[in-house]
């Protein structure tokens, strides 16, 4: 039974080789043609060019918060400085699963490209390989980070006292902390990077007659491409990590509950422990899964991930039975509830089921010839505003279901297992995150893979295929969004939980005027911080401009090329003789990493003051006004953070399916809506007016909802 | 001390019959030219039509809900079937303010434009005091209402017994009920109606070629200038009728509390009478406001409404400092808490601060010229996208102030006197509605008065002057949403006080899987009211379209003047000889009141389902799952909704002054925006979709919140 102890960080190291071993699989797969990898690695370039930026900001951070917490937790008796080496391994593994992924993913998109001109199949498995690399190494380094901290500092002090226990459990507390640091740059500033080039990109096309968006002269071109892969591969994995890690350490907290009882006499850390094992566990149970996903040429790919990520939950349930009722005792009662070990395994199936449910509500309010998008398609036709209107519509209403699910799992955890219950289920619904990863990774390595064979001018069937491919990654990447923050939210509850144990509260009364006025407060946070990562993606997008302007007068030959493109109103075909040569000069003069830079740049500009917002609000609540107000605060931020999140997420995709829906052609009530009528054009606002939405704020909230709690639990000895 | 009773509806009928007097007063005066009396009359016939269905669809719902109320209440011990009676005479004393209100409105409008002929004074002095028999029938009708009961119902069952005491506040408790259900109709329905029939009118214009929105062809034209008065009139009207008899009920209910004091030996219903008591001599203080408003020529309307508003809130203050330490005890200790009659002096105080500071923070980023308004105007440039995505983050932004200031309130009135002072302090902001809501109404009087001034073709110095008026009329309209926001979460968190008491409960934790549950799900559900909304203003919309369709087919001069319309595409000067007489035969042919039958009908059909919500949802939840996971629905749907409710109506106001902005013509970094050009088109896209937030679905929360609290007081000693 002690010797489990030692298998958890192996598990860990074993999903992380798996990882090693997948992503050198790749790398002997066909790069494909010169052009091809050229653009290949001008993405890859610039995705490493904002991490090399996004890692120097961070240092600091991280040096200085890690001294802070060195000289807090000096002395304590329940707690040491040790801690602020948890907080910095935390976040080095955030980092390091973010690296892995984005240097994966850009390896990955061209040649998942490549192995398209040849057959479906081995596209799926390119892409769905890159996608599981990131997924492995997320869960591989959570789990052994934790395990290994968890081993060292038990060996440290002893598993035997209940304080010796609390001071390593409280300690191991910063390497949550160090995930969501990370995540709320990974995610907040990634979201405002990707939505400030997007945007940027597509206004210089606009403020600069005849330069596309897309178009090698437009320096900000490059930035567009890499903001996909910063946003939904490193955004989407430090999301994911941050939630893992925090689900696992908000059950070993609430574990610590049942230390004394007798029925945990013989191993009284075993309810801490489990929720390591699980994980563990899970990561066999991913790995388990990527194998299951496989097409052939003319299958659906969609049915393929399908039976990868309900069949590795399937087996998940099955490992869950037996793990649980092989560490747990069969039943033992607290503070004079009865739990049961077959309780335990019930709340995990609730939070498993529940992740999937959410997920597929998103996936229904924000579907291609769903009657939520169709609606949105219908009111476009009479302009922009109703549009508008329909969308905001949609996604108010999208709320109510993931809500009530949400509502449900909480209510049913706790009946089968208490507050531990609702922990577990949080890990329950995160334990076969290696498996959902990969397949939320997928879908940008696919999505490049399109942009990528359109730029290398494939043949029509090779775009068939990556279409195909791009399609299913539409869907999964919706639903990814919805698990994402069903997650966040159970995890932002556990953490919760935790935290009013760490502070000793024993109820947050909502009649007490502080809680309800922190309530008010809480609830406000998450309209403030989007406002705030709205304000940062327009002031970002401009800066942007500004730069394209600049090199557009300085640099000689863009500037010629420009007056070219200018006089034939953009349609280069009509550019002949000597002026060719002066256009083809101008070919890769353009400053790419110079606009990457700025939006770097202001991107983690953007992100202090949503930052600063959500660690200050906790810290000035929580040590001015008292641990039961900013009990209170951390429920109204859950709360109207979750539902702002699914409003703006839900929103922002229903919009841009509309559009898409448009543009493949589709009549509605005998008025045929396609590309280029008022119908489109009213459609293409939607859609811009979601992309903060939906990948800059929205996700984002994911962040509040988490580190608010993280920042609560790391300071609630202290109140 | 006994005899305070018998004054309390003495005062409530002083209010009215003032009330009555300045309404002769402006029926004696000016009615102007024929044309301006034939406009004046269409309009009002057909506010009047949508009363007369509105209230013949209502007779039925407060027939069946009185004999629920009768039938579930008879042979309880602590009530009576007589709260059907309360119940009906809250109904009714709701729809006859909303009555008196919207026919003083329409008679006040046309006169308004004749006395601007001869100068300011008289014009503002008319629209004002048609804004002040709105504000005196609403509280007069409120303190009548409830003071004639509790007289009648003390009479019968004596005020001695605690039993009793009881009894008489449980049955007095469904006037607010149906105060509530007549806000619910009159506010969403109102909403829906109001919007619909100018989205409608709107797309007529759009749908049909060359008929804009205010031509006497348009069948819609009338209900579109009829739906001004009835969202902004009776609406408003309602709905701080509601706020006016929750926060005393609130109180009431609260004061009870104290009854068996030591302190409250002399008169146990002291602190219970007095919420009454203050109410009613808020009537004398609003009828001395209105005499402060005065203007000279070339004065600022502005400065006079203020001098009434921020002069009466000061003889406010003085009142309630006598009121309040000559009927209670000095000081008294309850659950170990000292009170003092100081104490409850500074919550109200602190409420009608809060309220007038929340007014204030509305105007600041809804002010033409404000720095949020600029922003908006400055991001109109690179098209309708961004003004939205920058209107929605001013939106967000806007919430931060008024929550903020209400969670202060929250704190500082319960610091100095407890829950009781919470309802205290929503009183003290609504205990001069009087004039806050003549000030309030005067916006839609002034506002009708410019529109008539304008259809009647009045020379231009009678333009600038109601002009003038109207501008002065925006501004309050601001602040008098935040007014109803703040007052609304105040009463809403009073009557949940309540209902705590009246349910017996101690606390709500939010431990309590069950509270978070019911939190979410409560926090949920202004998301779900909204989108309803919303999507009746769409439904209701296209009903108008298709009405005004029929009626170019069938009615012959109609299609004839249409005909002619488009032939010199909507120029009616080129229409000359035979041609003239056909047009001019159109006139007056079309079917108004079909118009405006269509759109009620609609207005009522597209509230039944958000009504269903409110009531149902509390309901269920409360007999399902129990009192305190009622409580915690009730906390989330308050928190979430008062965040909504600013953020939709601050949304689309910064948005309709954006719009306002550009169409006055200014310069942003050396750019000219301007009428007619892109930033204007975009500007437009902005204030279409803030019409549904601004004017239905915001406004609308204020009732979901009082309603479901009313609905859960009402059940709760079932539950």
């Amino acid at each position: 039974m002690t010797d489990i102890k030692y298998w958890i960080p192996i598990l860990g190291l074993f999903g992380l080789a798996f990882a090693f071993y997948r992503s050198f699989w790749i790398e002997k797969q066909d790069k494909g043609s010169v052009k091809m990898q050229k653009i290949g690695a001008a993405i890859n370039k610039g995705a490493m060019a904002f991490l090399k930026t996004e890692y120097s900001v961070l240092a600091y951070f991280v040096i200085v918060v890690a001294a802070l917490l060195a000289w807090v937790n000096t002395g304590k008796e329940d707690s040491s400085a040790l801690v602020a080496i948890s907080f910095i391994l935390g976040a080095v593994s955030s980092a390091l699963a973010g690296y892995i992924g984005m240097k994966v993913a850009t390896k990955a998109n061209y040649r998942t490209t490549q192995a398209a001109i040849t057959g479906l199949e081995k596209a799926l498995s390119i892409a769905f390989t890159g996608g599981s690399v990131m997924g492995l190494s997320v869960v591989g380094l959570g789990v052994f980070g934790l395990g290994a901290l968890y081993l060292i500092y038990g060996n440290l002090w002893g598993w035997e006292e209940l304080l010796d226990a609390q001071k390593i459990i409280n300690v191991i507390t910063g390497f949550s902390l160090g995930a969501s640091s990370i995540a709320l740059f990974a995610r907040v500033g990634g979201g405002i990077y990707t939505k400030a080039a997007d945007v940027g990109a597509d206004l210089v096309g606009k403020v600069e007659a005849g330069i596309p968006e897309d178009h090698p002269l437009n320096p900000a071109t490059i930035a567009d491409n890499v903001g996909d892969n910063v946003g939904d591969v490193a955004g989407m994995g430090a999301d994911l990590f941050e939630s893992y890690v925090g689900s696992i350490i908000g059950s070993m907290v609430l574990g610590l509950a049942f230390f004394k009882l007798d029925a945990f006499k013989e191993n009284p850390m075993a309810a801490v422990v489990l929720p390591l094992i699980l994980a563990a566990v899970g990561i066999i149970v991913s790995i388990l899964g990527t194998f299951m996903v496989r097409v052939k040429e003319g299958g659906n790919p969609q049915t393929a991930l399908n039976i990868g990520e309900f069949g590795s939950s399937a087996i998940m349930i099955v490992a869950f039975y037996f793990i649980i009722n092989k560490f747990l005792p069969v039943s033992w009662v607290y503070n004079g509830i009865t739990f049961t070990a077959m309780g335990v395994f019930y709340a995990t199936i609730i939070g498993l089921v529940a992740g999937l449910l959410v997920g597929l509500s998103t996936e229904y309010y924000t579907r291609l010839c769903g009657k939520p998008v169709l609606s949105i398609v219908a009111q476009s036709k009479t302009g922009s505003a109703t549009n508008i209107i329909a969308g905001i519509g949609v996604g108010f209403e999208s709320t109510a279901v993931p809500v009530i699910l949400i509502a449900g799992a909480i209510m049913g955890a706790y009946q089968f297992a208490g507050l531990y219950g609702i922990a577990i289920a949080a890990l329950g619904m995160l334990a076969n995150t290696g498996i959902q990863l990969a397949v939320d990774a997928y879908g940008p390595i696919s999505d490049n893979a399109g942009g990528i064979a359109e730029m290398s001018q494939q043949p029509k069937e090779v775009r068939e295929r990556t279409d195909k491919l791009d399609a299913v990654g539409n869907t999964t990447a919706a639903i990814g969004k919805g698990f994402a923050i069903a997650s966040a939210a159970l995890t932002a509850l556990a953490l919760f939980a935790a935290y009013m144990q760490q502070a000793g509260l024993h109820s947050i009364d909502i009649a007490n005027p502080r809680v309800m006025a922190g309530l008010f407060v809480g609830a406000m946070l998450p309209f403030l911080f989007s406002s705030f990562a709205m304000k940062a993606v327009g002031s970002a997008a401009m800066a942007m401009v500004e730069e394209v302007r600049r090199q557009f007068k300085d640099i000689p030959e863009l500037k010629a090329a420009l007056l070219l493109m200018k006089k034939y109103n953009g349609d280069e075909s009509k550019i002949e003789g000597a002026e060719l040569v002066t256009f083809e000069e101008a070919d890769g003069k353009a400053d790419y990493e110079t606009c990457i830079k700025i939006s770097t740049h202001a991107a983690m500009r953007g992100m202090i003051l949503p930052g600063v917002l959500a660690i200050a609000s906790v810290v000035f609540v929580g040590f001015v006004f008292g641990a039961e107000m900013l009990g209170g605060l951390l429920a109204g931020i859950t709360s109207s953070g979750v539902l702002l999140a699914i409003f703006q997420s839900n929103t922002g995709g229903a919009w841009d399916n509309a559009k898409k829906q448009i543009e493949g052609g589709i009549t509605i009530d005998d008025f045929k809506y396609e590309k280029g009528g008022a119908a489109h054009k009213a459609s293409v606002v939607g859609d811009t007016v979601g992309d903060p939405f939906k990948d800059t704020s929205g996700p984002s909230l994911n962040i509040l909802l988490k580190l608010t709690s993280v920042v609560a639990l790391v300071i609630a000895p202290l109140l």
